[in-house]
């Protein structure tokens, strides 16, 4: 199939833009030292290529994404880098021989994975981002807390979420460092052997975090693309022109298909005026027929607006992927 | 099943305020007077409830969402309110026995209506928003053109989005006049039965169109609860606090769960501070595993984040329907 045949809307993925992403970050973070978030794209065959370029530990925001990873063989070691309070659907993947860790910042976390069957746990210890993540000074006693529960304690976690996207480079080296000062502090306390945090904002300056969480390189998005990265566009929303009149276009894609958090995407050769459910508003007109190529302004939540994607390389689709993960 | 044991994130429409919203339209618009807009919930299981009301036409904007419809057994007069360049699949449903009447606005659109089979058309007319029509001038010779090529010309459509959502009633009255006088002077030029428009901003006071395109009613958001009109929040996103700060509560649910393209949802005795890929955070904090409503920005596209819903009436679940029409 061409890319010219795509039914639209569609999302589609560069091969080859994907390719270097994932070499480039493999050379920097080789192995290991990546575990590569499953959320910012929520598909295994795409993470079959990250495993392939030599990482085998993937990090996931959901359950259902530990369970479709560890149905596609990709559970070998797996972070779920979130607090869940009913556990047991881990338990299941854990006693079927997925190794999946889990994400806990207070005893209630605690107590949900250790009633689940779940056996290893990470301390999530908060490290400025108003989100989840115990108080650095209680990570120690939260350890405690786990292990008197039978738990495994591999380690602490610390996403410098609040970090990632600030545009200046010094400034974001900056504030990494005070947050990842905070999440060493906690591993003092704690032990084990994972110190895991960072993201693609981030993915090179953390140098104390000792594996990285980083997800969103493989595709980009507008917003991370500002930073300046060595990570170029590799997913689109393509949309077809439906209508046009003398001040605009509108392309068949809207809000049903691109995240708009991260406000509206960027058009090739033109300028979104608005999204709306399934029209894109676009500047300057453009005729009936023609493509339109959209860069979303984030990449995980427009992944999962999409059933499949489409993997293409020049003018042709040479895969089509499904995207897997998506839901609860 | 209790609410209480809802796995979260999920999707809940309350029964009986759902019930109370679709009784109040039928009262005020009944039977062909309102064509529910399916796009709004994606759920052939409400549609029934809307059809049981008196409502035997709807409004789709997917050729998925006619197909769907077509499929479930309520295909009996479909308006597919979008512009398409492939209609082969509107085609096949029409040979199999559905009515699907396609929105027209240019000459190729019309060709692509010809040649893939559809028989009935409207003239989808521009009447101030800057997205899909022809200008209101062209609206008769397209009729022609449409005729010219064998396919029934049903009328005109034309959508006053610009208008829908304007708090001011008086200024919403005013514009809504104007917008639906271009449609009524189209309407001369083109002919035919219908004269098909409004919203759920628009239902009383759009008394220019003879069928009304509303949708959100149904289940409605905190943008439409915003001007007064006789319908009550009905849908609703559940999370559950799996973390908690001195100063934050974290819950379950975020972008993927979430349209945020009009905004943050509102929380039930809170008030939200961001929304992440799979987390709200909000003040005041909240003891961890206690549930935490939200109610939606914007309705269309968070019901398209979900596969299913969870129908309540009090504290019970009561039923579980598929959100079916989702994709393209």
């Amino acid at each position: 199939m061409l890319v010219a045949e795509v039914e639209t809307p569609a999302l589609l993925i560069d091969a080859d833009a994907l390719e270097a992403n994932i070499a480039t970050m493999a050379t920097a973070l080789p192995g290991p030292r990546l575990r590569p978030h499953v959320k910012a794209h929520k598909c295994t065959e795409l993470a079959r290529r990250q495993a392939a370029a030599g990482h085998r530990n993937f990090t996931c925001a959901t359950i259902r994404e530990c369970e479709g990873m560890a149905a596609a063989g990709l559970g070998e070691d797996l972070l779920l880098a979130n607090e869940v309070l009913d556990a047991r659907r881990i338990g299941n993947l854990v006693a079927a021989g997925a190794r999946v860790t889990v994400a806990v910042d207070s005893p209630q976390t605690i107590e949900a994975a250790a009633g689940g069957g779940v056996r290893e746990v990470l301390i999530d210890v908060n490290v400025g981002l108003p989100r989840c993540g115990c108080a650095p000074q209680d990570a120690g006693r939260l350890a405690d807390r786990a292990r008197s529960r039978g738990l495994q304690v591999r380690g602490v976690m610390g996403y410098e979420g609040h970090v990632v996207g600030l545009p200046d480079a010094a400034e974001r080296a900056e504030k990494c460092r005070a947050a990842m000062e905070l999440l060493v502090a906690a591993h003092a306390d704690v032990g084990g052997d994972l110190v895991s945090g960072g993201g693609t904002g981030t993915y090179e300056l953390n140098t104390w975090a000792n594996e990285i969480q980083a997800g969103s390189y493989a595709l980009m998005d507008t917003a991370y693309g500002k930073l300046g990265l060595p990570y170029r566009q590799a997913a689109f929303v393509l949309a077809t022109v439906v209508s046009r009149s003398d001040g605009w276009a509108v392309g068949n894609a809207g809000l049903k298909a691109l995240a708009m958090d991260h406000g509206n995407p960027d058009v090739a050769d033109g300028t979104v005026m608005f999204c709306s459910d399934e029209h894109v508003t676009f500047r300057p007109p453009r005729p009936v027929g023609e493509q339109a190529w959209l860069a979303p302004a984030h990449i995980d939540p427009t992944m999962s607006c999409h059933e499949r994607a489409y993997v293409f390389s020049g003018e042709k689709v040479v895969d089509v992927w499904p995207v897997d993960l998506r839901g609860w």
